[in-house]
């Protein structure tokens, strides 16, 4: 027997989705079978047949499920000290000196098991999905030797099979060149080229290659090397792109023609419309400019006004931003960024879903996309944004399965 | 019989007071009959007595009770349509022409019965407690009628003597002048001061009188006016002081010897050093600059480097920064005002006592103080203020009692 819920009485519905208006009142979502059959005002919804389960949802708002498009998930240890100690005036390199940074967390994934690793990220994520994330991407990049990317890799892959959620997984073997590379960086180079890539292509572990374009880690040149090695075996190029320095990441991004450029606090207006003419879609991280006082936040306005699709993503990482909150990062976005709250919830569904090339599946609600959605418990979308830091989630379903409820 | 709990394997208490280390490892805490006991390492710890329960907090970390000293927690109605319109690039002008504005919470609540205000009040205020908020200041300022005025504080007095918080009420008939006395101002005073003040004091529904100080709201010489009646009555001033420009409010804080000048985004080093010399704490409201995107941060260094103790607050209100996640207004201050998490953690407990006068029976973790505490499941308090936007709280105690868990 086909399944099939309705979901009566929502007081406002986002379908978000070019091909409904932007807000649907009192509207009634069918769910077959894990999809989205019917989406539409209640007076014109069809008569409910008669295996199908009806729910009121009271009123409650609806949006699709968040896609949390740029997340460094999986690690180990914190890295809550140098927090401190940015706050204490250290600069970065005096914390990299003293051990820090990057490489901190990196010897602690080495160190850490398989498991270790699977059982923090699922901790990470079901926090996610209290925050109404239902589809993530998730980088390796705090191994940098083979074996310790593809751990980290094995362990995204293990909580995706082993969760609800859309996991999407990314090798960013160059993240950083490792200490013990420091000396001969295309040494680095060609490991991650002749032996990481084709062995992450080859057991399926990855959709996507990432790389740190930035002074102190990697040039445009050894960037376009990597993506264009992993574009060979079928990984996907995105990039970290133009966050301290306008470097051009954008333009690589576009001439790769990435899925997407991510960060982009210093982006120029070349790059802005190297990304409009090649449909790249730009990843903002409110919440790392928050928290690295680095004052410039990527120029969102800009962006759409070029035609540029948005997402908004945690970034969630142990060392410059740490929160799986990302409803409190669309309020960054707002506040900060001055978008709207209906832009600022594109970015976070559909605009993630595109630069997850998903857009089909997830991101709107519309008949045929997958049943991820979530019910708050608020009035309208500009109410999650303007009282902030507090969770509003009520309920979320994924394939139209209740995986979370803030009541129990 | 004398009621003592001994909590034990606490990973790291930090007592916030001038006689105690800054945090105390592997900390033992004894609580006799709501008040705190003794305090301490749990090698120098004392027997326990026969009656005592003991209770293991298994590492967790624990400080004082939170204090927040800046709060307009009764209102009716909501503003986010205001948030919204801000960011679609509306002026506050355009925004009070189209009827919003405070104006339009004080129809509102003009219009609420007490009850409502208080069962509205009653959700925001466990949220606070679910945060480790245990004392809270609330002004009124959304009648600015007497009747309407009155209602408020009767509304903040009833939620203070239902609840287990400390409740510090505030009179705040000089918000704004109302519409209705827009053409005389005078007479508002007149009201205020003649009426309003004496009924308020009368009836004890207040301990302390505030002021806007602000173009458009009230001058200098106003401001003056009202605090000095109030202090005539019993009313310690308190100061919406220096928010949008350096009009001297500080200077008149300072002059009359108030509990507090709140806001100071924009106070000059005149203002700093006379609240310094007079002893007057500045209550810092870091999440109005991050909601109005005003740019500009108090000078919290400048105030720390003279020597003028801290408070910082959630300033809750409809219209310019609605959260309760004072943790969250914590991060803020950290990354925005770069303020050490310990310092934060100052601002967040004895400072807010100070503010209110109570820093004698709250805001510390020291023999005699109120065993209003707060469990969080963290490692140490850096980490509170780093992994943002997520509630640490496992457990709140007011006088020794438990009043929220996290796991129930």
């Amino acid at each position: 027997m086909v399944q099939r819920t309705r979901l009566e009485d929502i007081g406002r519905l986002y379908p978000v989705h070019p091909n409904h208006e932007s807000v649907i009142e009192d509207a009634t979502l069918v769910i077959e079978e894990g999809n989205i059959a019917w989406v539409g005002p209640a007076r014109e919804a069809p008569a409910p047949t008669p295996e199908e389960t009806c729910r009121s949802l009271n009123g409650a708002i609806v949006t699709p499920g968040w896609v949390d498009s740029h997340t460094h998930l999986i690690w180990a240890g914190s890295r809550q000290h140098e927090f401190r100690q940015r706050l204490e005036g250290k600069t970065y390199l005096d914390i990299a000196k003293a051990g820090g940074g990057i490489m901190s967390t990196v010897r602690e994934v080495r160190k850490a098991s398989l498991e270790q690793l699977v059982e923090d990220g699922r901790k990470r994520l079901h926090r996610l999905l209290s925050f109404g994330v239902t589809a993530v991407e998730i980088k390796s990049g705090y191994g940098l030797s083979t074996d310790a990317e593809v751990k980290m890799l094995e362990a995204a892959k293990a909580l995706g099979d082993s969760s609800p959620h859309t996991v999407a997984t990314t090798f960013l073997g160059a993240h950083t060149v490792p200490t013990e590379h420091k000396a001969q960086r295309e040494t680095y180079l060609d490991l991650i080229c002749e032996e990481m890539i084709p062995l992450v292509a080859e057991r399926g572990l990855a959709e996507a290659c990432d790389v740190f374009v930035e002074e102190g880690a990697f040039s445009l040149e050894e960037a376009r090397r990597v993506l264009e090695t992993g574009k060979r075996f079928g990984l996907k190029p995105r990039v970290h792109a133009d966050q301290l320095s306008p470097m051009g990441g954008a333009q690589l991004a576009a001439s790769l023609g990435a899925a997407s450029a991510d960060h982009l606090e210093d982006i120029d207006e070349e790059g802005i419309q190297a990304l409009a003419d090649a449909g790249v879609v730009a990843c903002m991280i409110p919440g790392s400019t928050f928290c690295l006082q680095q004052g410039k936040y990527a120029p969102a306005r800009a962006l759409l006004d070029a035609g540029v699709t948005l997402a908004i993503a945690t970034d969630l990482n142990p060392g410059t931003t740490c929160s799986e909150n990302l409803a409190l990062i669309g309020s960054i976005a707002a506040t900060q960024m001055r978008l709207t709250p209906l832009e600022v919830l594109h970015a976070l569904t559909r605009g993630g879903a595109c630069s997850l090339g998903r857009d089909d599946r997830l991101g709107s609600l519309a008949p045929g996309y997958q049943a991820d959605l979530v019910v708050f418990d608020a009035p309208d979308i500009d109410y999650i944004f303007y009282h902030y830091g507090i969770s509003h989630v009520s309920e979320v379903l994924i394939q139209g399965v209740c995986h979370y409820s803030a009541s129990s």
